[in-house]
């Protein structure tokens, strides 16, 4: 298999891995910066000394130039381009669906990317617009995909293609569509024609169509979001799955005057500060910056850095188990953002059959912190717990004598037998002072266990503040407000 | 007046300013990096071409040294430090707390730091610890009042005097020193022995100290938040008040290996990745980071970097009025912090106050947006409009002719006049999918109007869904379930 993806450790449905593409093996969540031939702010080999281990490019402009065809089919694409990382090109497929029509055929497009020695190709799929009828939406489809079998086909099942995953905002259609990448044998899948999407902060139907992308891609294939290169939403891409990022906003954003941060994008006509650690803006001010002669490049080099470093936040979230930490931290930063995260934690039933055991910790951030994985998945376990006839439920930590099992109580978990005290999440969970929202969802914990246990008779012992909670939450129980 | 703030922008009670300290001025919110001078991991020189205008360095130190005492006093500060920018000097205080004494008096101490030429001056107050009892945080206060009033009467009124505020963890002893303070013509004014709740993650009490001190200090004093030097906390502290902090622990955590971010420290070993856009972290590995031989300077510059940016986003938000956006951001970061947020919150009728009146923007980023001071004010601005006899709520934005007045409704502020609509922060503010909580919110709005104004009969018109949440907060009120 010319490409290949081992996912190596994950948190919530996001995966720190390897992506070999022939000899070559990049680590994952990856950002591939966009190069354009004519138009270099940083160079490739620049871009390598930051991190950067793949890039992407498009070859339709390649083919298209007279600067560059014939150096690219000789000499070959890493050499005009200087880099030996992995490089992957697009077909043409954007210009497609910016102009509506492009000179090069499917198989055309992807002998000029095999002969120019690209490491991964993209067939010439249709990129539907959001704005696609249904009709539109599945008969653009079928051509893709027919492409996608022609590309095989062609090539042979172990050249490096990718196989994009379409079908505009419809769920069903991008579910069909994975499922047949998948069973045409593609291991390297971009999710595609999402760029309107994340243009018009439509963070909620982005959220739904990759996630029906991955309910029926193979959990072996490597992700990629095609066309998503803004820091803000990289975090909640990961977290659903996307291994893989390609960014021309920092190039564009630079042309336009704009500077990345990770919680949004400022012009730089407005800021007074340059609110980053990296090297450019901490030696200029924003008037040395602003009116720079290289202003475009100092640019471009800060949303790289910026796009960069947040990428490496992402694999150390991955690692540490923190990524919903993460993702609450940068959805917060705009409100269709936010609402892109509550529907995505909507998905948390799903979400926690694959969600990792055990993690460094699980800090508190708000009453979204209460639909986490680890939360429902705790109550889950809770009917598995072994409980005597008469149980007794101490918020306050105090066993009475007269029942025959004592449990304690940590929200937004719920109740907790002392031999869970240290281990995750119980152990391992910090919170502030108990609220409303997250003493409710320990309640139904209460509830589940209740409900699990119908042999047992459970009463609750608690502080009068939270004893209208524990009565809307549960039901039917018997509550004292008796502290010990 | 030797040492002069002027306030330029605000946002909350946090404050763009300008401090002039004889003939330098520094803009502020700054950082003051602290400098040992026997222990330079990142020279002052250095420092200053990252945009640090000034710097704190221990005048005990200096004046127990037998290598730079006499340079001091013969060379000046200055010139020994290699730094042309404002330095202020410690006097032993922290000496003090931490061994119990120090060889040195008040006016020794003041007379010292006079001679070797430092902008800023700090008496030889008594930090109290927030283990003392009120009786000894109140002695010790007298002590540090009378060391103060001495400070003033042998150096005179016009001496570049810092005057701490101490009082221990009691409120009205912070009330009272702050008051003591401001009577005695300090314009610059630490907020003294804080470092340990700090350390042990009391954000709370904190939030309650510095808020009783800024109670009583003059709003023309220069707030120093004494020993405040992790950038996960200066957003909180600005929106308290705080202009100053100092910072020796990109110093410190860089000797014990460790990496601060914003969102918490982390141990240089239990690092996978870097996650940073800085100089250091873009050009290095996280394993040659760590095996590095000038690993301290390198962890040191990087902690700087990340510092110093902090500093820079605190003066854009306080200038864009999106400082809630920030240290609702910051505080997420760790739940005893979230702790501290949220009680800073339940005082937003007295921010309300010294809020400004129009801001960039309103970004909804969860429940806690709901207590912003701009819902409070826009609330009770609500008893002012003028109203018809027969007034529509209209949920769905539709007008129904019976009604004499019809008004819109937007959580989480509440009703609102179609003349409002385009009016901050109305007009400026983006939230997502309505929920419950926003809701409730509004609602609060609709109460107070009617409240207001009992001679209008107020109906809502809205969707089943809020039904019962109208019901819930506004009390007696007519609720339709129609929509046009």
């Amino acid at each position: 298999m010319a490409i290949a993806f081992e996912s190596l450790y994950s948190d919530i449905q996001g995966r720190c891995g390897k992506l070999t593409v022939g000899k070559k093996t990049i680590k994952t969540p990856a950002l591939l910066p966009v190069i354009n031939p004519h138009l270099q702010l940083v160079t490739p080999r620049e871009m390598q000394s930051m991190g950067v281990e793949a890039l992407i490019t498009n070859a339709y402009i390649f083919s298209q130039s007279k600067q560059y065809r014939e150096r690219a089919v000789t000499e070959g694409l890493h050499k005009v381009l200087d880099f030996d990382g992995v490089i992957m090109t697009d077909s043409g497929s954007f210009q497609l669906s910016v102009y509506g029509k492009v000179s090069i055929t499917n198989t055309e497009t992807l002998a000029f990317q095999r002969d120019i020695g690209s490491d991964i190709w993209v067939p010439l799929d249709i990129p539907t617009s959001p704005a696609s009828d249904r009709e539109t939406a599945g008969r653009e489809l079928a051509i893709t995909m027919q492409r996608l079998a022609e590309a095989k086909e062609v090539f042979g099942k172990d050249a490096p293609l990718a196989g994009p995953v379409q079908g505009g905002i419809f769920t069903d259609l991008r579910e069909q569509a994975a499922r047949e990448v998948t069973d045409l044998g593609f291991t390297f899948c971009p999710v595609g024609a999402v760029v309107p999407l994340m243009e018009s902060y439509r963070y909620r139907d982005l959220v739904s169509v990759v996630m029906a992308a991955k309910r029926t891609l193979s959990p072996a294939a490597c992700v990629h979001l095609f066309g998503a290169g803004h820091p803000s939403m990289f975090a909640l891409a990961t977290a659903m799955g996307c291994d893989l990022f390609d960014s021309a906003a920092y190039a564009l954003s630079a042309k336009e005057g704009r500077y990345l941060t990770t919680h949004g994008s400022f012009k730089i006509d407005e800021l007074s500060e340059l609110p980053c650690a990296c090297t450019v803006c901490r030696s200029h001010t924003q008037e040395e910056l602003r009116t720079a002669p290289d202003r475009e490049r100092l640019l471009a080099l800060h949303n790289l850095y910026v796009t960069v470093a947040e990428i490496a936040r992402i694999r150390q979230a991955i690692f540490d188990g923190t990524l919903w930490e993460l993702v609450d931290e940068r959805c917060r930063g705009h409100p269709q953002l936010l609402a892109g995260y509550r529907a995505f934690l909507k998905g948390t039933v799903t979400l926690e059959k694959s969600d990792r055991v055990s993690k460094r910790r699980f800090f508190y951030r708000g009453d979204e912190s209460c639909s986490r994985t680890e939360v429902f998945r705790y109550q889950q376990m809770l009917s598995r717990l072994i409980l005597g006839k008469n149980v007794l439920i101490a918020f306050d930590g105090g066993i009475r004598d007269e029942f025959d099992t004592t449990l304690f109580f940590k929200p937004p978990f719920g109740p907790y037998p002392k031999e869970l005290k240290e281990t995750f999440p119980v152990g391992q969970s910090e919170i502030p002072e108990w609220d409303e929202t997250m003493v409710r969802q320990g309640c139904n914990g209460i509830r589940m266990l209740k409900e699990s246990h119908p042999g047992s008779r459970i009463v609750v012992s608690c502080n009068p503040a939270w004893e209208k909670i524990v009565m809307q939450a549960v039901g039917d129980i018997e509550v004292r407000n008796e502290q010990v």
